[in-house]
């Protein structure tokens, strides 16, 4: 047993003043609820989420928090907000249909009603065929939507065995996932695509619909449009429901005419291209220790057509609600608590990348700013609302035994899981990136992956009596990095 | 080993010509297309309804049967359709809401925009709260809509020991659900619910929001018009996803002002109040038991979000298929082949009753018409794509050594369950109600229970190797009744 392990010492008595506090004054539930219902979808640049950021600001101030402010990063792009949105089938029978429109889609001008024409394209020849026929049209393209049903739990938690499973690690280079030629085939098909979109602005189509997968009326949704702030114009798209979209094109297919009206009304907002992270802190109260920071966040942004419950408006509970915790037991941390609200994750990690870029270091140059080494380690929660059942330490072997000792009070909470792995896409890796140890935890998935960036990922998805045991344990977590005598051990960079 | 068991006789090459006939010349696919995709919903007394009997009367003619009609049964009421229905909140922030009109909900007036007001009555003094307030107004009702993760399979087939099960039959008197405090309570809640309806028609609401049971998108529907002819004005009233309505139920909850906008078309077909069955022969060709005969059916009629898929487009397809293959094989049966699409089965098996009562016997005063000592038996299909396992007897004791004789060369398809059990709810009890040997059959539940009576039953629920099965051994069945040197057993009535 090495002398880092001997040295780390765990406050008995604060885990269980955490726990009392997390469990017997809870604000997950209520917290979840202005999140999701009350604020709405959140998604960047628009009107919902400058909301969210006020409320959240407010909040922290309610709480007594310190330095709180909404702190720009620099430029994001145009923010969109829907104001009106519809979709059925006239013909054959008039038919409700399950659709949204794209992020950053255009609108329609009014209702848009005609015939659907099936665009098929399959080389450049193809092209000429549609020419100069689809002004103001409504268009759908061919997708391959297969749609079964569920033989195995949409939702599950990890099993022990899964869990020691995600301890070992990869020795040795990956096979590829694809040949040679299949990488060919999805590039033309990606060059063909892009032709595709060009073409059809140029022809100024009317309406596009796509099928997204997704079944049961769970429609997953994404972007077409730009929030690139040349303003640039797109074609009004509309994503609809798998089966939806499956009936329309099998009708097609078996030449009925299909004719629907739709309608999308959608507002530019360009008064404010910045982007934006709130920031709240509980400073520290060591004299040396005090310009250190421990950081914990999660992105406060969402996709637009639920309400981010599970992405992520249950990391920014988790976490406000860990802050919450240590504020209300007044800890007199002796290094500086900072919370984060990342704007703009899921365009690209914006928000966190932005902070790092402004505050920590330069990735590109490794040019080091102010808080690079002030920061002890950032903590991130992104994968839904279950509970944690252990953390990836991104590589970081010096941390097992530190990790170890600080996960042993949370062990029948179920989290006791310390694997060396890394994990991706999540706001940590920004900090990661710089040498920062920047962290994610191991959550129990439920349903995540059925729900999120889908229309029905919404408050009924979230996991109240996990979420108050994330709180909980990041609360500790955060707060025996605050408390060490060193910061923690960091990886080369 | 009794004497009617040894009487059997299977037919081994025709049930190998059936087996053939149905795996490579299969039309289930196309046929479920037009039943589900092309013809739409098909709401008792609509046009698609209408369109429905004509389609499958014409695929009749098509393939050569003979006697094909359009027969009424007698008067069912009015017909409805929907032309328009949109639905989506308007503040704290726009959001699209996926929700139907009711069945026989009576239009909007155009597009209603107004808050939404909650109206809890739970004693007869709540009512004097909303008195006159509520002129077209939007109002909801509490519900309690629980939406829990799956952690069990929403799809399965039955197990070899599931189906064992499915052969026990308890005995003595089955405990009671309720208490009797259980039932007086559900029927105090009953008669107020039925005031809340008076009441709110007598106020003149404008629109009433409903919750559904269902989740992530899947909305699960019935009827609050009605179709009776009397013309009864109805509250215009829509069913809401469950997440949908909990979060304007929530937002009202905690004090915050949620308006809505939505507008429901509707048309009345007041033309035709009869109800239909479409019915097809392949006429018997053995001189003394030609007039005796052989039914098999389905409903072809199906809630209206939907496309009616699983319930029961499938059955209707099945039963076709199942017929086609005999005209194909030409078989020449001794009796009469009668197949019967069903209508208005979903608002209380209006037309296999009505069948019944006009042919074959009338229940109430058990006078006996003239297909009463006709029908052998009557078959029919109506839980969903999944394949047949076995056949429920209802009670029927002597069916055993001759049901399990038929079946067994339809084993390696995994079809050998012969119950004594009886089962419900489907177009075989208005027959087995009057002693006329009626049958459904045993089937793989796969999704059934998620999507039937939803806006999601539609083309993707059905499985085309299931129903391929199903099509073959009910072929087989109808073939060994109509050979059979007599009519099958029957219980007395």
């Amino acid at each position: 047993m090495g002398q880092v392990f001997a040295q780390e010492t765990v406050n008995l008595e604060m885990m269980h003043r955490i726990k009392n506090e997390g469990m017997r004054n809870s604000q997950i539930q209520d917290l979840s609820f202005h999140l999701t219902d009350f604020l709405g979808p959140r998604l960047s640049g628009s009107t919902n989420l400058r909301n969210a950021r006020n409320w959240t600001a407010e909040k922290f101030k309610e709480w007594g928090l310190s330095n709180v402010k909404i702190d720009t990063y620099g430029e994001f792009g145009r923010g969109w907000d829907v104001k009106k949105a519809y979709i059925a089938m006239k013909e054959p029978y008039y038919a409700q249909i399950i659709g949204y429109p794209k992020a950053w889609t255009d609108g329609t001008n009014g209702l848009v009603s005609d015939e659907v024409m099936l665009i098929e394209i399959s080389s450049d020849a193809d092209f000429d065929k549609y020419r100069g026929k689809l002004k103001g049209k409504v268009v759908m393209t061919p997708a391959n939507l297969t749609v079964n049903p569920a033989f195995e739990a949409e939702a599950r938690r990890w099993t022990d065995e899964e869990l020691e499973n995600r301890k070992t690690i990869p020795v040795g280079n990956m096979p590829s996932r694809w040949t040679p030629e299949q990488m060919a085939q999805m590039r033309t098909a990606r060059e063909l695509d892009a032709k595709l979109n060009a073409f059809l602005l140029e022809e100024q189509v009317g309406l596009r619909l796509t099928g997204t997968r997704g079944s049961f009326g769970t429609v997953f949704h994404t972007r077409s449009g730009s929030f690139s702030t040349d303003k640039k114009v797109t074609v009004p798209e509309m994503e609809i429901a798998a089966e939806h979209y499956g009936r329309i094109y099998r009708l097609i297919k078996n030449g009925k005419k299909v004719s629907i009206e739709a309608e999308i009304d959608v507002q530019w907002l360009d008064d404010d291209y910045a982007g934006y992270n709130v920031i709240a802190e509980i400073p520290g109260t060591d004299r040396t220790l005090k310009p250190e920071i421990v950081m914990l966040g999660g992105h406060l942004d969402s996709w637009h057509a639920g309400t981010g419950a599970n992405d992520n408006a249950a990391g920014v509970v988790v976490m406000m609600e860990a802050i919450r915790i240590l504020k209300a037991l007044d800890v007199q941390p002796k290094r500086t608590i900072r919370i984060a609200l990342w704007g703009e994750e899921e365009q690209g990690l914006y928000g966190s990348r932005g902070y790092v870029q402004k505050y920590v270091a330069d990735r590109a140059t490794k040019e080091k700013k102010g808080e690079w080494d002030k920061i002890s380690a950032y903590y991130n929660l992104d994968n839904g609302s279950g509970k944690i059942r252990g953390i990836y330490l991104e590589g970081n072997d010096m941390l097992v035994p530190i990790f170890e000792k600080w996960f042993e009070p949370f062990h029948e909470m179920g989290a006791n899981t310390i694997t060396r792995r890394s994990t991706g896409s999540t706001d940590h890796v920004a900090f990661d990136a710089v040498g920062v140890p920047g962290f994610q935890f191991i959550q129990d998935p439920i349903d995540y992956g059925k729900g999120y960036h889908t229309n029905m990922d919404v408050y009924e998805r979230m996991q109240f009596g996990d979420m108050t045991q994330a709180a909980i344990i990041i609360a500790a977590m955060v707060y025996n990095t605050s408390e060490r005598a060193e910061k923690l051990p960091r990886k080369p960079w």
